[in-house]
Formats: structure tokens, sequence, C-alpha cells
């Protein structure tokens, strides 16, 4: 049996990953392939345990150090019990965000892109997708589509967070650039079909 | 101000660590010092929800390796939460266990001790405590004391857990040796106010 391929979409918010996510999935099951969709934090039993303790309680609950070892402990979780067995038994694997958003969220200010992988090494002995898409909108359209995800509200997406939500996106950017044999922008404008033929004409190498 | 001092009391099960932490931290208090009692894992609000994951549940939910991160999630909230805010206002710190019992309990098999250190690295800048004790027993009496708190059930220790123990004793004996003005074995055999003694001859410098 062939092992299966593990696809990861990462992006800021409001390109579509979900969406795309479940596109894509769907797309896959049509070419006969079992598809597992999945997402981060989360992914596995413990993994969602850990998901809860960093999204509640105070924004600060958690110091840039601690909240990193949380990803990393919850994307160890997510890949020996979820990712690797589905992959072992032949299914494709897409997930919803992955290592690349702890480097681009997390290994920005006070922890570094190397801290974010020398944790990831030790957690996940490096563990990677084998192919990464940066779903890469227009800052412009960006905004629009945050906007409306917010019910009108723009202040999330405006002043200090638009600088955040630039930096976030040139990180993006730079993995690409850093890695273009695995990760890889993809234009997450227009029609979702479109961006899910996109996709798929992307990973027709894998498909192979 | 000066800055307080921390103090980690490190060794297997049995030991007398938690007592030592008591008797020691009230026999500080006798000298004028304020002084704060932790156990890891926990001693903060973020850590000790961190221990509840990692205490309950199956003994197998976590792997080594998400093991390992949990725990240096949870020390990187106690150090930078209790342990640093104690020190700067002048507190002295007991801890009973911390980074040495990661090295001893998770850095030994799947996960190497440079694996461990790496974590504290990221985690907390490496963060070491001023003096750290390994509470050493004979084998024999560490056997006898586990068996009482056990309720003469001698399993927990026997069998290949007697091997574990015994590799738990000889890795703290190596950190000791390998880095001898932090760590330092202490007897830990006889009345427990003999080891407070001990202790307290140990520390003479500090407290000078």
């Amino acid at each position: 049996m062939t092992r299966g391929r593990f696809i990861t979409l990462e992006g800021g918010e409001g390109a579509g990953k979900s969406t795309q996510v479940r596109d894509l999935a769907a797309a896959l099951r049509a070419h006969g392939l079992e598809v597992v969709e999945t997402r981060e934090p989360g992914g596995s039993d413990g993994a969602e345990a850990i998901r809860a303790l960093l999204l509640t309680g105070a924004a600060d609950r958690w110091s840039p150090r601690a909240e990193a070892l949380l990803f990393a402990a919850a994307r160890a979780d997510h890949i020996e019990k979820t990712i690797r067995p589905a992959l072992d038994r032949g299914a494709w694997v897409l997930s919803d965000r992955f290592l690349d958003s702890s480097r681009a969220y997390q290994g920005m200010g006070e922890l570094s892109d190397a801290d974010i992988l020398a944790l990831h090494d030790v957690g996940s002995g490096g563990f990677l997708p084998d192919r990464t898409f940066i779903l890469t909108l227009p800052e412009a359209e960006a905004e629009a589509r945050a906007n409306v995800r917010d019910g009108g509200e723009a202040d999330r997406i405006g002043g200090r967070d638009r600088a955040f939500h630039q930096r976030v996106a040139q990180a993006f950017t730079r993995f690409a650039a850093e890695d273009p044999v695995r990760i890889r922008p993809i234009d997450a404008s227009g029609d979702p079909a479109q961006v899910t033929a996109r996709l798929l004409e992307a990973i027709r190498d894998l498909l192979a």
C-alpha cells in the first residue's frame, strides 16, 4: 500500500482555508482516495484538550514561550495520533493550519523561527507536510472578507492589527521563498471552486 | 533589595522532598526570610491546568515527546508567574522537583538530555536554580519507604519498576557529577530534622 500524502493549508484569517480543506477533500474523495480533514490547534483528543487551554481564559493567560510549547505539544499529539496513522494506512490528510502557522504567529516576536523549528524537532522529529499551500489574497480583499466575518466590525483588522496581519502575510511569503518545493503560494481570490481547481492543479504530480 | 534564592529539591519518590521543602522553608522563615514553597508540575495557575492534563486520563495518554513539551510549558509558566516575581521581590523559592526531574524522567529514553535542555532553553531561557539538592537514600531504604507509602504493595517499585528507579537515581547522580557547583547530593536517610540540618549547612554560603 502506498503511503498517503499530507497537505497543509496556511494563510491569514478569511483566506478560505477551512472551505478549501472541505472542498479539496471532496474532490480527492471523488478520485477514490480516503481523505482525513483536520485542523490545528487540535485534531486529536489530546490536542483538542490543549486547544481548550490555549483558547480559553484571558488573552494574556500564556506567555509567548509557554504558548509556543503548548502548540508544539498539541502538534506532537496530532501527528502521532491522527496524521501518521492515516498516512500509514494510505489516506491523504488535509490540515487547516500546521507548523507554518506557529512559525508565522509565534516565531516573529519574542521567539525566533529557529526556536519554533527546534520545538518541532524535539516534539515531532521535524515532521513536515508533503506540500503546503499559502492561500494568498490581495490585502484589500482580505480586509473585506474579515469585515464580513466580523459583521462589519473593522477594528480587529484595523490599526495595530493591520500591521500584525501584514507581518504574518510577509512571514508566509518568506517561508515560501525559502522552501519553494514544499511551500507554494496559491491565489485565493475569486470563486471557491476556482481556488479548489488551482489547488488540484498544484497537487497533480502527487496524485499521479 | 537583594534578589532571592531559588533552591530545588530532587530525587526519587519517598526521599522526603515535600517534607524537606516544608521544614527548610520554616527554618528559613525563622531567619527572617520570605519563602515561597512550590512544586512541579504546577506552581502557577497555568501550570496547574497543565498538571491536570498530565496526571489525568490513561497512563499512555501522552507520548514521551508531547509529555516533555507539556512539562516544559508548565515550567515556563511556573517560572514566569511564580518563581521570577518572588525572586525579584527578594523572596526565597523552594521547589519540590524542577528541571532535573524532567531530565531524569523524560530525558533517558526516547528523548535525550539535550532534548530536555533544548526545550528549557526555548521555553525559559535556560533559567536554572541557584542550588539543587538530590535527596539520596540507600536503595533498600528507598524501597522500604515506598512500600510504606503504598500501604505495603511492593509491586510499583518491584520488577521492571526497580530498574526504572535505579536509572532515575543514576541519572541524578550523573547530573550532580557534571555540574557539582549547582547540583549536590544530600544524604536523606535518618530523622527528617537531621536532613533539614544538612540542607541548612549546604546553603550556609547563600544565607551569608
